[in-house]
């Protein structure tokens, strides 16, 4: 199969999968969700993605029937059937099914869904340009939930004006990115924004600390605020899929490229991690750079 | 019928509806929606709820195909196939149907979904206890999307401490609730939250605040604050399901009953209105309270 979709037991091909028009997540967006890429059937940091999973299920008092162990071997089992190198995975529980009321009965069932499909690394190679929005988004953004459309809406504003991503500010305070979180070097020491409900505490951010812990490089969560970006040394975005991406322009303005060696050690140290899990070469990460389709 | 539910083109009973989960609701919320109340085959206020949903659309950028005549007629035969004489309609456009990505290609084709059920007006005949909570919804509220899960989590709060709605603010000031807005009643005056990014601009709200005119009783559009509610001689909650409830209770203290004589000439105006335009009597307006299911 060249997708494969799952729901509450069915499988099929992506495009051809149906689910209940009562099913929670329609009408409410009332449920969280997990993304991971997976190449040469490794799927990357499936256990950290996993675990944050059954918090957000377990702070939306989401009742999710099936356990760790058995999501862990579901997905597994579906990325094997699934021909193609490279994937994302991506998985979503909605509170249950039943007519649409704002409340809910504790011992409704969760709805599971499951996707697997082509998807590829985002390129890292040249830092990318992005705009800089208010954040617009509710006050649960340390959960990854299915309530989406601040960071829609200024994701496509982003893409409209040329560029590849959004990083939102509250009060001029950076919290994060429409889908990815944000962090600075300025003199040798990494800045990322604390996790509290305004983020989301993202994986490839937690990589991206321990990577520069590895590397001896201090690593503060602390706020900063818009002039911090624009003086950063390096700014980084992190994201399943981006696991080290840098700001080269905000709003039109030139930005970092001031301390690319360490930048570099980063990314290298990051990238040779997901090889290595993935059992893959840098130069394979990009299907097409090697002129694929 | 006893149900009926619309999705792009096809019909069926409410329960047996599915629809593709590449629906854009499902996996970001991205869409809609209206709620109108239908006695008696007369759809109340339909007007007013037609010209915001295209609003909302049109706010939203979201491409339906469908005109506002076309929507209209189509609700309206809807409503005509079910047996019912009590009836909810909910209708919402999601912005389309495509694999799971945050951007969009505009010229998407919107999908349509409508819902008729059997559905009544919240009682209005006792004030109702409620609780206060912090506004953590996002900075959309002005329209009528999806993204609705603050609203359920916070609604079941209250109704997991046996009370019927929570009004919301933010830092103090009065906001609205989870599926009403909120006015008070001071010194005979109406002071109702004015209409910002912050509030949706409610057309139980309008009605009230017409009704009020016509009453002779000033309207003041104005932020009030917390200690405004507790200090107010009425606090009057109003929704499409609910003309106008006073609220007696706040957090455990006794608010309200201060000008019971103003509210009830406000209720009784905002309830003939109805009964008129729906050719029902005050006393059908709850099928409960004729014995009925």
């Amino acid at each position: 199969m060249k997708s494969l979709a799952y729901y509450n037991g069915c499988f099929c091909e992506l495009d051809e999968m149906y689910i209940p028009l009562n099913d929670r997540g329609f009408f409410f967006g009332d449920g969280v969700y997990e993304a991971v890429y997976c190449y040469n059937k490794k799927i990357f940091a499936l256990d950290e993605h996993l675990t944050r999973f059954f918090e957000s299920i377990k702070a939306m008092q989401i009742n999710l029937e099936i356990n760790y162990a058995e999501l862990k071997s579901l997905i597994e089992r579906m990325v094997g059937k699934v021909k193609d190198e490279r994937l994302l995975v991506y998985w979503q529980a909605t509170r249950g099914t039943a007519r649409r009321n704002h409340s809910f009965d504790r011992s409704m069932k969760a709805n599971l869904c499951i996707t697997v499909r082509h998807g590829e690394l985002r390129d890292m190679t040249n830092p990318i340009k992005v705009i800089t929005a208010p954040d617009l988004r509710h006050g649960y953004c340390n959960i990854k939930t299915l309530n989406l459309l601040p960071n829609v809406l200024a994701f496509q504003n982003a893409e409209e004006q040329g560029k590849q991503e959004v990083i939102f500010h509250r009060s001029g305070r950076i919290t994060e990115c429409a889908h990815s979180n944000v962090s600075i070097l300025k003199n040798g020491e990494l800045l990322t924004p604390p996790s509290d409900n305004m983020i989301l505490a993202g994986i490839g951010r937690a990589h991206l600390m321990e990577t520069c812990r590895d590397l001896g490089i201090t690593v503060k969560e602390q706020e900063f605020y818009l002039p911090d970006l624009f003086a950063a040394d390096e700014i980084i975005l992190t994201a399943a899929g981006s696991l080290c991406i840098s700001v080269g322009e905000i709003d039109g303005k030139k930005t970092g490229g001031k301390d690319n060696v360490l930048l570099s050690r980063i990314r290298s140290k990051l990238i040779k991690e997901f090889c290595d899990y993935c059992c893959c070469k840098e130069s394979e990460i990009y299907e097409r750079k090697q002129g694929g389709n």
